[in-house]
């Protein structure tokens, strides 16, 4: 036993024993009292979660599919959107879009940088038809935050609605709905919510419903509406993904046992302790630090090839990270620090890193950028986490 | 600890031990080399489970979102389709029907018979725009078992797809694709395959993919062009539910370890043990003996409230069976012996069932039931059955 395996990418995320525990339980009827009552329980804590007073429903697919909900049940085709598109998923929302026949109008943003507010209100003033903007609360290929809360306030105005990807932000960095304005938010099981892939989650605030009635849609498996109805006694549509449910019943337990503002500080203060070592080991950024929190985009030395890096922290540490994706591909390691990761994991991982970048040729003399990290985390734990 | 809980519905249906230690094991990512070489493993069990040289497709969705799939992506919108509507599930074939706008002949059948051959010879000879026929292998709100065979020897002279929903088929009764002739099928986790709810399987026939490119579907999430492109690589094309498919892996081994006929004898004669239990019981079967593998629906006695029986059943016994649907709430019950349940489980689920009779005012003085039962099932395991 040379290493244990450590999962510091964006997703999957390493899961809590309790959780693992649950997931071996043996099977119950979804139809059920007993199920019917954890449905209850979970959906108490996903609406705290979500900061919402509306349902959060459920479903039985990946991220994705839940993104593909959201778009097909808010929109008709025709209509125009605003998609930002700063990275893989910001993409993915364009593809979505379109595959609805939607008129998409991109805001396209580099790779790294959020979008800004005032380039949003400058389309939305171009184009007064436009009926939504799509942007993710934190574009997983390069840990960019964009500016949810600023992009609300201009959405709030007007009869446009704001659809966030929070796959990657959801019990990691605060995204309030009902405080902040946001009317659609999703996210998947795999990140935040320390779960392995398979539970989507949506929720959609009251002016949405009231646009998903005029749509009203008529996508089979997606159908938000009839998924509302049967939230209403604690049910799905179709066939609960069960164990992954009360998997959810463990992990909400988890956040309400800690508070949300200490989970978000936890996390605030991991992504504190990544960048700490980083600058220490003199490696460059690829995000500014105000737009991160929970995945850390590295940039490396030139020279050092990113691909043969992730092999060597992974076979002589047991340390994955995420690799670039598309232009970045080779040129950046992703260091993800969401959900169940603690900061041994990630001294690990700062130590997989700085090895191998001796061996790649990215030499770093720092000896003490361990204890510079561990102070940035004792820093970020400081900090108070706005919650509204 | 008065009762062990036994889950004795149409699924979900209990797990074995191997499967629900190996969904307890902590994620590994799912671009990476383990997990890869798992779908490798888990798709070569595939074929051979689904009897097929075509792809079988993991998607991250429950039964239902297998169906949507199948006819997002055979069918385009305007064509026509035989739906085979004797109970729920074919209904919810006509409802995803339609969704898509397709133009939909229904075959009503009475609940509790199989649909006839020549019934969809007839509708074929009527029509012959049809494009599909849309059928279940065994329909969950009956336990009918339709005859797939028999259609697939029509609908393989024709330029016709056969669309079987085999989510409470698939390695329970033999559904062999290519043999058979089928051009689609399709499976949920929960059923045969003994794992929780939340993955579902989708194969096409050759001539079945040559329709998806001629359609050219647009679906975001469903789409099993990609799906398949990926699946070359042992990929899903959005995040793969990674402990399911690990859990799948086990499934197929203890598939493998017994050989598939053994394995559909012994569902084959538990089938047997309930009916020989219930007949003993002076208890009537709803469907005819010849057309039901792995649930069998028993009507009950005039005067008995099947409600306040299923009740019982689960309060002094631990036993859970499900209802009957719709026209047949509370006049039946489904007793499902799929999946990982054995003699034992069925020996307790009929002594329940006596025993609430006697409460309900049902009263049967059969003292020998289970002896007779126990005769059923060592009859039907020295049956041998055909694969092909």
């Amino acid at each position: 036993m040379k290493n244990k395996m450590r999962l510091l990418t964006p997703g999957p995320t390493p899961l809590p024993e309790e959780v693992r525990l649950t997931l071996a339980e043996d099977m119950i009827h979804h139809r059920k009292a007993e199920f019917t009552a954890c449905m209850g329980r979970v959906q108490a804590g996903l609406r705290e979660l979500f900061g919402t007073e509306e349902p959060v429903l459920p479903l039985s697919c990946s991220g994705t599919g839940a993104m593909t909900a959201a778009v097909y049940n808010l929109f008709a085709p025709g209509e125009r959107v605003i998609v930002v598109e700063g990275g893989k998923f910001g993409q993915r929302w364009s593809e979505i879009a379109r595959s609805r026949g939607l008129q998409v109008r991109s805001i396209i943003v580099d790779w790294g940088e959020p979008v800004r507010p005032e380039d949003i209100l400058q389309e939305l003033q171009a184009d007064p038809t436009v009926t939504g903007v799509l942007v993710q609360a934190s574009e997983t290929s390069t840990g960019v935050l964009h500016p949810i809360r600023e992009i609300a306030v201009l959405t709030r105005q007007r009869n446009v609605m704001l659809v966030v990807d929070g796959i990657s932000a959801v019990g990691i960095s605060p995204c309030p709905m009902d405080a902040w304005g946001v009317d659609c938010l999703l996210t998947g099981s795999q990140k935040g919510l320390m779960l392995p892939p398979g539970l989507a989650l949506i929720s959609l605030s009251r002016r949405a419903w009231d646009r998903v009635d005029a749509v009203d849609p008529k996508d089979f498996y997606f159908n938000l509406r009839t998924e509302r109805v049967r939230s209403e006694v604690d049910q799905t549509l179709f066939t609960s993904p069960v164990n992954l449910i009360r998997g959810l019943e463990v992990c909400l337990k988890l956040f309400r046992d800690q508070g949300m503002e200490a989970v978000f500080r936890r996390q605030w203060a991991l992504t504190c302790m990544v960048r700490a070592g980083v600058r220490a080991l003199g490696l460059e950024l690829l995000v500014d630090e105000r737009f991160t929190w929970g995945l850390t985009a590295i940039r490396l030395p030139d020279g050092v090839d990113g691909i043969s890096l992730l092999r060597y922290c992974e076979r002589e540490y047991g340390v994955l990270f995420a690799g670039g994706q598309d232009h970045l591909k080779g040129r950046v390691i992703r260091f993800g620090h969401m959900g169940y990761v603690d900061w041994g994991d990630v001294l690990a991982g700062l130590y997989a890193l700085r090895q191998s970048l001796m061996v790649e040729g990215g030499y770093s003399a720092s000896r003490d950028y361990l204890e510079q990290a561990m102070a940035g985390y004792e820093a970020g734990l400081q900090q108070h986490i706005s919650m509204s």
